[in-house]
């Protein structure tokens, strides 16, 4: 039986999702904790590799391996939160057939950015939003959004260094949602270059503070320029919220592999 | 010039507001910031003393010595700020009569209680609310709140071992809210006994689960028997959201010096 789980962590204090020889990841917290419940060696794959400080309410990580296991599979996720520190908490664990891959069959991700906008930042939020002094206007923000929406080269919002097959993206959903101070920025796509979404929600805050007209937005990604978008706002403020999942996805497989 | 200081703080890393000899306490570190800052031995009286892991968004806290600086008041925030750790901020500063106290002046207190329902704890709220897998029934919860309103005699819901005058307050407000699972108890009063309100967060929650009725809770603050109330909730939830001060108190003013 092949295992997907779906993850939820506080990003705050590990080195991120992926593996890494000199720092403590959650995909290691997580296959170590695996390990020790299925009693074998296990090793994951995301469906996203989240930096350091961003954080995940639907991250999906399936064990690699087959495992053989007498635990229920609704009773997984409390065994494993039994073995692992509370920053992490596993929410589900599912069988899927043989050829799944949460890399390639990830059609549609969600990622929410978090701003918090007041005179001084509320220390609650410290780790999970970015702090403003600005005043915002939300609707200016609410129309740069538009802009984003369909497929576009978002070269411009993309940190270089990475290698990818194309840096076209379609971005399905886009919304800005404000409580209190606390902007939200959700913004659903088939997937997202490496800093995309600081990077966006970096030029939508922007806009909110009058640097950017919400229009500018559409010759922003036209230049394909990445000095011409915002600034990569801080990891801390993102959070991985839902990844949808096509075992038939064809052309719409993912590119990020 | 007296200066009255509004103060926010994330408590899980402090063991509480009181400056303690063996401990380190929010009290401390914005005593070692403010002399910083006021080049003097500064000390502060706090609105409240808020235990272990307790949080505040706003603590009122005075400086105790007359200071004689050159920075304006509206600054000082900024400047303190700047000598203090990101989990505490200070939000105002403030000049206040002679005489004034902010433990006897303190007149109404606000307080919230958050507490999360859902299969599995959301680990970005695992500081910030009390997790339960129960369903809550949020109707009973909200007719639970009524029966507090008013001036009772709280001893049913007071931590023995304090010594107090009396254990009779009035509770102003009390309302429930509940947004995604995460449900705010926010309750308004003249002063608080200690542990006061993680006991009726407890009794609340209690009547959310079902195990009391909502009218039983007349009868509970009625029997004066810490037993007959629910548990006392860890601290993590508790949160004091405001202070309202009245220099002409009179009878009213606090009972918790």
């Amino acid at each position: 039986m092949k295992i997907l789980l779906t993850v939820s962590y506080d990003g705050t204090n590990y080195a991120g999702w992926q593996r890494q020889k000199n720092a403590y990841t959650v995909q290691e917290a997580l296959e170590n904790a695996l390990s020790r419940v299925f009693g074998q060696n296990v090793t994951v794959i995301g469906a996203g590799r989240t930096d350091a400080g961003v954080h995940a309410l639907a991250q999906k990580a399936m064990v690699t391996q087959c495992v053989d296991t007498k635990i229920p599979l609704e009773k997984i996720p409390y065994v494993i939160n039994s073995f692992i520190g509370d920053d992490i908490r596993v929410a589900q664990a599912e069988a899927v057939p043989d050829g799944f891959h949460p890399l390639v069959h990830a059609v549609k991700k969600t990622y929410e950015y978090k701003i918090f906008s007041a005179r001084f930042m509320n220390p609650l939020l410290r780790n999970y939003a970015y702090f403003t002094s600005r005043p915002l206007d939300i609707e200016n923000m609410r129309q740069a959004c538009a802009f984003f929406l369909g497929e576009h080269d978002f070269k411009a919002f993309y940190a270089s260094g990475g290698h990818v097959k194309t840096t076209l993206r379609t971005i399905y959903d886009m919304k800005i949602s404000e409580a209190d101070g606390l902007v939200t920025i959700s913004i659903t796509g088939n997937g997202f270059l490496y800093n995309m979404v600081r990077i966006i929600a970096g030029t939508v805050l922007m806009v909110g503070e009058g640097k950017f007209k919400p229009e500018e937005v559409a010759a922003i990604i036209a230049s394909c320029d990445r000095t011409r978008a915002g600034v990569t706002l801080p990891a801390a403020g993102l959070t991985m919220t839902d990844v949808v999942f096509d075992m038939n996805c064809g052309e719409n497989c993912s590119f990020e592999q």
